[in-house]
């Protein structure tokens, strides 16, 4: 009897949102590591974001994913075989091991992780991708100062936990915006936010543009943009002379596909956009984190430190089986989950 | 007899697009200097894009002209009369008197200009306002390097002449975007641009796109951004990964007014232009050249230096007579000027 593993593969690209049709389970062949490689069982899978944009077939900064092909996504995994001396069966890994139940990999492709530091879920979350694009996005491109107001979007997800929380240690007042009131208590209570806006219960742009002035009285110096639509549009006439817009997502925009063109109200909010940044002399700088990974080590030192001090909380969200995955991603697109998406594969 | 001056001022705020009548030509008493003020005859005044800003009711970066107020403007003036030790008659200045035959500024708001240097019109051209936002742009936030590519709109402009000059002295290649068969080949021929491209021929940004793209078969690293419209829309898709965007105006976008929602085809490019700013890593910088004077020297010892030598070329559009400005400043907002648009109101 050949021993087989799960997979989740992309069945079909998705014209406007996904669903689950987009996706199917299957059950394959186990592999087998070759040289230099190793074999894992898959703990969390992370669900992100960004994996929505490799299931469109289109140019972008990184390759979509295949029809057919496993879909993409950072995991923690035990590794069961070892053909590397760099690692040992019961060692645990991060690595791009897609939404799997195990995978092969070259050991030079994992990231070794120490269960001693922070629960090992925390190396696809706060210590992994999402957390360093945190962190290098603020650092790198928002200049932060103490006694500035900082704007995050989906402020209890993994990358604006981080955000908000890292300003809050640099001294600046921290403003987040969510979606839904428990959220908002999360972000205000547990993470240490000034405030918290709720979306949803803003009707349009305005009321939400009313509802930051509020909570933003002396304006605003950095929005880190990781979500797009009505936050950016309430925003950015809220934006400082000489502030900074980091941008590492926009997920309300995501399903405009390759495109990217919004619209039916007939109107264009490019011109308005472009004349605030040159009116405010604001910076914005499009990033991906996967170039700034020679700063990883800086990060995993500082951002380390906080967590074994308990300066910094994070919230996680797991969904249970892998099958579970496609159902969790979906609703995680649409904002509801509650804290950093993971699915638990196997038992640690 | 009291000696009199003439003045346009701003007689209504424009809807749309501005007409003659929103200006008024009047004769007003001859004003007096003051303690350390100077009395002045205007030589040349400079038309801008700027200034259909300052004629629209909205928070801007600077306070909008009142309605009755002297339209602003930047000119090239002999001092007539003096009462500061640092000026005397016969003294060539540069200064904000405005659209006006004469003016009184204090000594210390302008700068004496060198007759020796190049012709005086310069000072408010290559080496004035305009000629300096271009080499703060481009070496500040355009980080531009050999070999690469740089694209500029309004290519025989004051700022586009001298940002493409400049990259072509450090080397890059250097493509226009210009009105006119007879502006591009003057781009070409007389600045020494690699390649020039007629907008007026370009039915859309689609044709506009194709051009661009035959003429940057290399893709686009630097895009000084002073026109929006229709060129940004064909140059965003072409941006390079790690691109630069300084942006100093928007001539394309400037009858939106306070709004500047752009609009009527029913499509939003705000979330297109977000998505390339993402996935190209660009970095877009807003700038107001008033921030940046303490560099003015550096400006005025490298770029006098390159006049000299005879390295930078220019062109002027010298409109004749005071009266003459409204309509030479309408003509010069729908690209009717082929150079430096000027006016010239009295002799030297």
């Amino acid at each position: 009897m050949t021993e087989t593993m799960k997979r989740i593969a992309l069945a079909a690209r998705p014209k406007g949102a996904p669903s689950l049709e987009n996706f199917r389970l299957e059950e394959i062949p186990m592999p087998e590591p070759g040289d230099d490689e190793v074999l894992v069982r898959v703990l969390y899978l992370s669900l992100d974001p960004y994996m929505r944009g490799r299931m469109d077939d289109v140019k972008s900064y990184a390759a979509p994913v295949e029809i057919g092909a496993t879909m993409e996504g950072g995991c923690v995994a035990e590794v069961i075989a070892s053909n590397s001396p760099r690692l040992k069966p019961g060692d645990i890994v991060n690595g791009m091991f897609g939404w799997a139940s195990h995978g092969v990999l070259p050991a030079n492709q994992l990231r070794k992780v120490d269960p001693e530091v922070a629960p090992v879920s925390t190396a696809v979350g706060m210590l992994g991708m999402p957390g360093f694009t945190g962190w290098l996005g603020l650092n790198e491109y928002g200049r932060l100062k103490a006694g500035e107001t900082l704007v995050v979007g989906a402020a209890t997800g993994a990358v604006g936990s981080m955000v908000g929380q890292l300003a809050k240690i640099h001294g600046l007042r921290v403003v987040g915006v969510a979606g839904g009131a428990d959220k908002c208590a999360f972000a205000v209570n547990d993470l240490g936010f000034d405030a918290c806006i709720d979306h949803r219960a803003a009707p349009d742009a305005a009321a939400l543009r009313q509802q930051l002035a509020a909570a933003c009285p002396d304006g605003i110096d950095i929005y880190f943009e990781n979500v797009g639509g009505k936050t950016l549009e309430a925003v950015l006439p809220q934006m400082n002379v000489a502030g900074r817009i980091p941008i590492c997502g926009m997920i309300a925009w995501y399903d405009l596909g390759g495109l990217g063109l919004g619209g039916g109200d007939g109107k264009d909010q490019l011109p308005k956009a472009w004349r605030t940044i040159l009116v405010r002399r604001l910076s914005v700088n499009g990033f991906i984190i996967t170039d700034h990974y020679d700063r990883f080590p800086d990060f995993l030192k500082e951002v380390g430190g906080y967590l074994r001090d308990d300066r910094l909380h994070y919230r996680e969200d797991i969904a249970v089986g892998l099958e579970a995955a496609p159902q969790a991603f979906l609703d995680m697109l649409k904002g509801g989950n509650f804290g950093k998406q993971l699915v638990k594969v196997g038992e640690l």
